[in-house]
């Protein structure tokens, strides 16, 4: 609370004259989507129904709040009921994997309009693909009659570590060539909006909440395909840590005779023993013909025996993890998404196995331990639900406002 | 930010006239301890000067601001400066362990200004140990010649789980006789004030915090005594979890062949390794004379290298779990405490080894691991820190403000 009013106190030292703080802060009580009256409002904040009317003018005239038609009424004139303009505006999601680029555009309540997925290189380095971002972008925009200037913002997520303050990536192993490069300035200067940067596994938890579990407070969202990583809600905020680096679960140590070197350059971590690189690697020696994370799902789906194996086996170390974060950070909602999660239960029912046994009751009592539904989606819808809490928070609507004034 | 905004709307739909949004908040530029002037107070809020002299007279009249002299002025008379009236109002911290009851009364900014300790038996039950909590605080009180009127609320710490909503220990093991009672309404209704209960280990977090690490966000406190736990601060902000159990870390699975029996009915827990009766069972096996913490600390002093050499060991199986709480959580800094944390540098020499040995150079590269500088006053420091938090709020103080206009 004091840290963010200390942000607060920073922006409005600037300098630039204010209409009076609460525009931005009113703006908020309209984010749940539920349409309403001035006097509904004048009763939530405590301020004067004139100065709700003044400050509810002044949204609707930035065009994010609309009239939306008139209250039931128990007797007399109906009152008006004003709500979010969902459409009035746009955010764009980027989710940036190491072979595929998802782009998405949404609107104010963070539901996608559009997207389109294409097959990339990420280590083809940042000018080549973020240039195709740029150009995927324009041709969705393109394809809904829309403009740039109908955008407020843009997120993307990125296979591998951020710096949060700067969005530039953190010596990402599977990214050659964007080590520290300003994702956020080259974009944002070719299209003309803030741009937000995150590592991809945090988005994904952020979209999987906002699509599956909006009242959820304390989330994992676990990554499961050739790495394994894993974004932490807790409290109902994203946790980063203080590099950026909260949820790096994939190099835990654990336990095992076989004790396997990881291109990390340590021994026995998580994703060396259960990605999907280590399963089929692992199958192979026993002699099942498999090469991919795709043949190794299909094995799945075939009922083969070795394949399940494989799969639950993999499930058991990642539950062994599991089982500590439960104990540390205690997560109502354990999430399991990525490419291996498409092998049905029989990763979860291995995870849920070690979960259960280890887990104190307190903290297990009321987990839930369940597959993706936001699925290849998660990231996307993530991306664009940071830009949204970017660009709707009540500081940044006071800002739009005070430039509204002063072009005026 | 929207999860805070909705607690507001809650409280203020209960009809109760309200002055306006905004005293409460006023009152937070206060609480850095640094005094302010009218027209600083105006800029950094962008409020009018009128409107934040009106809101400054409610607030002088609380009582909890006042005047604090003139600033020095380039010219002119010099303005008048304000400043948050520390001594005005009081809270209560209080720290139960199973063996010992410290009991402190502190100002507005956190500072003690007077504590005790006295021996317990916590398994005595919550009636016998909580009147003699209130007995301790009545004569803290005369001693200092403060009424209970001057008070505000009053935070304790317990050995044992809390469901944080209702402030009630939760099966804790330690506590017989506790399990669900309601420490708030009980003490709270015997002294009139709010009543905040939390986990110790996450008092010690807040308490070590506040006394030695006010700028940082991102901490871990470990207490190493009879049992391990640990309070986890993420974001500026203590996490607790869903139910309360984040940083429970004393029952997490570490590797090694002697797998022991914990008394939480699993195997092999961090706490059945490495906490003090481990350590000293350990050191009788190799037939050393030790038979309490207070002894073991005593022969690692007197530099038994037995002794140094279980500390250290039992140091290592600590910076197993703590590694892993490095990948998930990414703290800046790791604090040790409890009475293993007096046996010196060896314990944490034993974290560190490990610590440094398994993270990932990102995570690790700006890590501190340190020994508690709070020492035996984190946790009843943190438990009127924690009461602070609830009694400061902004929405608490302009309940106060509400009252005080009623009641007039």
């Amino acid at each position: 609370m004091f840290c963010a009013l200390l942000t607060v106190m920073a922006e409005k030292t600037n300098g630039v004259a204010n209409p009076g703080p609460g525009s931005g802060e009113l703006f908020q009580y309209f984010r749940d989507q539920v349409p309403k009256t001035r006097a509904q409002l004048a009763t939530l904040t405590g301020l004067s129904r004139s100065t709700v009317g003044g400050r509810l003018d002044a949204l609707v005239e930035l065009g994010l709040i609309a009239s939306a038609g008139g209250a039931h009424s128990t007797g007399g004139r109906p009152s008006s009921l004003f709500a979010l303009a969902t459409e009035s505006r746009w955010v764009v999601g980027v989710d940036l994997g190491a072979r595929h680029a998802t782009v998405g555009i949404a609107d104010l309540s963070g539901k996608l309009l559009v997207e389109t997925t294409q097959d990339i290189e990420i280590s083809e380095g940042p000018t080549i693909i973020l240039e195709l971002v740029i150009s995927i972008v324009r041709d969705l925009l393109a394809q809904k009659s829309l403009s740039v200037s109908s955008l407020l913002s843009l997120g993307i997520g990125v296979p591998g570590p951020v710096e949060h303050l700067t969005g530039k990536p953190a010596t990402p192993p599977i990214m050659p060539g964007w080590d520290g490069f300003d994702i956020p300035g080259w974009v944002g200067s070719r299209l003309g909006i803030p741009v937000l940067v995150d590592n991809d596994v945090n988005l994904m938890a952020l979209g999987e909440r906002s699509m599956a579990w909006p009242q959820v407070d304390d989330l994992m969202f676990v990554k499961v395909s050739t790495g394994i990583g894993s974004g932490i809600i807790s409290g109902g905020l994203l946790q980063r840590g203080a590099q950026g680096t909260a949820g790096d679960i994939g190099h835990i140590q654990i336990s095992g005779d076989e004790v396997k070197a990881c291109h990390c350059g340590n021994h026995g971590c998580l994703e060396a023993n259960a990605a999907g690189p280590a399963v089929i690697s692992s199958l192979q020696r026993s002699g099942v013909a498999v090469s991919s994370t795709t043949e190794l799902i299909a094995l799945v789906r075939q009922g083969n025996i070795d394949a399940i194996g494989a799969v639950r086996e993999a499930g058991r170390k990642i539950g062994e993890v599991l089982a500590m974060s439960v104990s540390m950070i205690n997560p109502s909602v354990i999430v399991l998404g990525g490419s291996m999660a498409q092998a049905g239960e029989h990763l979860i029912a291995g995870v849920r196995e070690i979960v259960y046994l280890r887990s104190m009751p307190l903290a297990s009592s009321h987990l839930a331990i369940v597959a993706s539904r936001a699925a290849q989606q998660a990231g996307v819808i993530g991306a664009a639900i940071m830009a949204l809490e970017h660009s709707l928070s009540a500081e940044n609507i006071d800002a739009m406002l005070n430039q509204t004034e002063l072009s005026e």
